[in-house]
């Protein structure tokens, strides 16, 4: 049996989150680390109960290794990661540090920059959460102030996620934050996050063209 | 050398958040797997920089162990499940199960929830995230409806996270979910918890006693 590595994903979604889709993190992960993947789709407007089966919130992504099935994108970028040392180290204190930060990603700054987000899409812009996402901002501009990468001076998967979380625009506009923003830009402009993305791009684009014709 | 396992909470809290400080995942953990620990305390009120360069966002808990120190309830929880059975299966899937149930507590539902939570305690008892948080919690409960442990019919660390999650009052008065208040209630039962949640209180009773002497 080969690797058969699937990122699954909506068959179709808006203009708006194109781009930013979770997916994006698993693509990008695996051009990093040079994984053959396929990408399988689950209707987005009529979520089906296979679909549920496999991820119980009825969000993507979820990944299918085998006959293992995975879903959170931070579970599935570690499990990613466990495949090559490009996106984790393999000593223990290595390992351990990656983890903590991409949880760190997703539980300190998502968990605050998401629903504010969220809230503020809802129009309303300045809410109850922007001071403690400010608060958040501050301290991860503080730890990037003092080095250019998360985990062993180079890069992995912990600054995969981090800089995935922070790159929202919304989030980029937010204060002056001068290593915060270098650190996204250096991140962004790596030719896997350029592939992932473009691939993203033209995988709902295609979409768009499919709906077109029916 | 020995284990050398070192819980780090505050010295002290207010009343509110006792029983619920997050040093008290990693106590339950190591409870369960019968691991011995000390615990190490951080300054509430004047946070120390000796403190940010071990959790960059001045919270806790942190986990010392040996020469490694870890940030996030989320990976401590993780390392201490690596060192017992009790809190993850060994084989490849029940492992991935348990990371992925103990990051989607994080992601799927917390990163709703605290957000939540927070509002309300700002005054704003229901907010524009409530609906949000009622559509994940549905999904937790149609899990739950159909199994009693979330990975390998048992419990490990995935239901210790999710427990921890859901146990919140404001979160468990939050409608009709029978499922969910059974697991809930079957979780806090477990000896392991209340040693955790009484030894959480101690310590922090501890810390009033000693601030009425001064």
């Amino acid at each position: 049996m080969g690797e058969n590595l699937t990122i699954w994903t909506y068959d179709w979604v808006p203009e708006g989150p194109r781009g930013f889709v979770r997916d994006f993190r698993l693509r990008w992960g695996a051009e990093e680390a040079g994984l053959r993947y396929e990408v399988g789709t689950v209707a987005f407007e009529d979520r089906q109960a296979s679909h549920f089966s496999r991820q119980p919130f009825g969000q993507v992504p979820f990944l299918t290794d085998g006959d293992i099935t995975i879903f959170e994108s931070g579970a599935c970028l570690l499990h990613l990661a466990r495949k090559s040392e490009i996106l984790m180290p393999r000593d223990a204190s290595g390992e351990s540090a990656t983890q903590q930060w991409v949880i760190s990603a997703l539980n300190s700054i998502e968990m605050v920059s998401v629903p504010w987000w969220f809230l503020r899409l809802s129009g309303d812009r300045e809410n109850g959460l922007s001071g403690w996402l400010d608060s958040r901002l501050a301290h991860v501009e503080a730890v990037l102030s003092e080095r250019e990468w998360l985990v062993a001076d180079r890069f992995t998967a912990a600054d995969l996620m981090m800089a995935d979380v922070l790159r929202v625009p919304d989030i980029r506009a937010r204060g002056n934050r001068p290593a915060t923003e270098a650190y996204v830009e250096r991140l962004v402009a790596r030719p896997a996050f350029k592939k992932a993305y473009a691939d993203q791009l033209a995988h709902f684009a295609a979409a768009d063209q499919s709906r077109a014709r029916r």
